[in-house]
């Protein structure tokens, strides 16, 4: 089984073209489509989005991911191993969520050209050289006959959560704004259990309101924050863009603070 | 063979993680993507557009349907049994046109846990409730297996072309606008069959161009009807959107009228 | 294999049910999306994105492309077989670039309806009656038995670059603009073989720099073209649309001159 994530839309003949790339050299491969719609050249969004469901599919899947805005340039094509799965794509940090959770990964710069599908286009790696490799290890070749294995490889600089013992409070960060609005944190149950209480505060907006889930938001229109299906602690406003009215976009700052009934503490600076 | 219909879009990680739970239980089922387009939250659109395509699929497929916005409250999750296939998702009315096309349905309300993911998230029953069902329907368990049958499932309120015998006319609506803006209505042959003459009025504009397809339509740019592929008569406007012309939405009024050459008759009040 | 190619959008039920058409006939087919997003009802742009991707999938392949302004008139549903493959879809030119490149070409209009699906509706032949072909090739039906052979098939006219031995210019044209504004041209490495330096000249605006790959362009903001993934040379912009800064659109002429060093030519007329 191979997915894919990419940011080539599919109005183009882009995935087209690697799907057919892949089931020439394996036929019997199954394609999954997760995602082409990460934004254009949007690393970031690619690791997070592939981090969010990659350890839904079962052992064995290989996933090919390609947003590669230095395709043409000296940037290395990587296969990761970790937990019994294969990672195909550039080495530009869009496995880093992989890196993070899993223990055991292993990196190997795939350089050996006659995997590759010839010739090989300055533009277009997801069809000459990522949909070739993964296909080959769908095949069953071992990733370490596609290249030797290294360990310094590219890793995206993800914000922790730190908290301020003295303050009683968490400073975190937004890591992703979805298509709705909606803005996932940093801050996990760790952080904030489900079922205490607390607060976040973001561009002097506050937010009081810890819900579960949509169903019980205050349609009067306010914020609330909500645990996110990805496992993290998620800003939203119903039938609105949560980021809009936050003014909050990736890497905006969140801080947590009232943790304890009985304190009300200043926010973090 | 499992059918997915939803509105999560495809640029989320939402539909990638609703495979890949499937896939992890049931690796053999073939997943076939029907949209993930519906319009946000729109469950009569959600129910149009499966029940203006589920025929077309053998039998003994599993319709995986989740238009969802009472995610998280107390609405059931639901299997339903009809005319040989499977349908699974929340019971909010989604599969109202099964109900009302098929005989001896069989609604269950899928309460056993035991077949969820762990843990369910207040957020995403997509993947956590509703994904494992469709698997485990796949690997051949009966729906009896998954819960207590019902009786009292939530049925849309869909309306039924009204025909006034005295005035010689049909009071109709519009079901369904498309994403060109055409305006599909609750009219069918039955009521106005193909090479009669008719005419169709909706916010005082005057349809009398019935066509039987778009390369015969007045290219002028009138308005015109024609039957369309899901059994309904449909209201369009050549390259242009008729439901802005009419300012038409689901639920306005179509009369239909003069539907014999010898008549010309008042629409309907 | 079948893979589609539509201008039928993901939002309707449109392509579902091609899809549940296809697999009611022959289960164990294995459908490819290749897009459905080719703009409404432009038969260049399928038959340009169809022509970018066929040859990446394997022998045997059924590629079934509807773009079918025509739907419902007297225009002819068509099997064409080429270099062991298989096209299904409307005789409107969609298939031009596989007659284009492919020797051998045979054509035959489907005409024999016991094998459509009945009714056939007069707005859908997707649905009714490429999908059953495409259905029934894949189960191994020959050609020859859905209808008779034909050599009146229609073909776009596709512009080809002409060149001026006098003045050493050769006049080229843009053939497509992909979603990111890139503009493809005719021209290939037989015109422009890279490495070489030459001048491309479009409404007045001239590109002298020749990369080969996005990586290596010009991030101030001009205009450069790269030899792209479908073989054809393409005028590019750094984040931004090439079409929009050169006014260009499919069918803007493009010049090329200025290919030796020691020459400054003048354009094209």
């Amino acid at each position: 089984m191979i997915t894919l994530l990419t940011d080539f839309g599919v109005a183009d003949y882009f995935v087209a073209a690697v799907k057919g790339v892949i089931l020439s050299l394996a036929p019997e491969a199954r394609i999954v489509d997760l995602t082409h719609e990460i934004p254009a050249q949007d690393v970031e969004a690619g690791a997070f989005t592939l981090g969010a469901c990659y350890r839904d599919f079962p052992p064995g899947t290989i996933h090919l991911a390609v947003v590669d805005p230095g395709v043409g340039s000296a940037r290395r094509a990587i296969v990761v191993a970790a937990s019994g799965s294969f990672f195909v794509g550039p080495d530009n940090g869009i496995f880093s969520h992989v890196y993070a959770r899993e223990a055991g990964v292993r990196v190997f710069h795939a350089a050996r050209e006659e995997f590759f599908r010839r010739p090989v286009s300055a533009t277009f790696h997801g069809r000459d050289v990522f949909a070739p490799l993964a296909a080959w290890l769908s095949r069953g070749l071992a990733p370490e006959a596609l290249g030797a294995e290294i360990t310094d490889y590219a890793r995206l600089d993800m914000p922790r959560p730190t908290a301020d013992p003295a303050r009683e409070t968490v400073a975190g960060a937004i890591i992703h704004v979805d298509r709705f609005g909606n803005c996932v944190t940093n801050l996990t149950p760790a952080e904030l259990p489900p079922g205490t209480t607390g607060r976040l505060t973001v561009n002097d907006h506050e937010v009081t309101h810890l819900g579960t889930h949509f169903a019980e938001a205050d349609r009067g229109g306010g914020l609330f924050a909500y645990l996110g299906s990805a496992g993290y602690w998620e800003i939203g406003l119903w039938c609105a863009s949560a980021a809009k009215q936050l003014d909050a976009r990736r890497g905006t700052r969140v801080c947590l603070s009232n943790l304890r009934l009985d304190i009300s503490n200043t926010p973090c600076d």
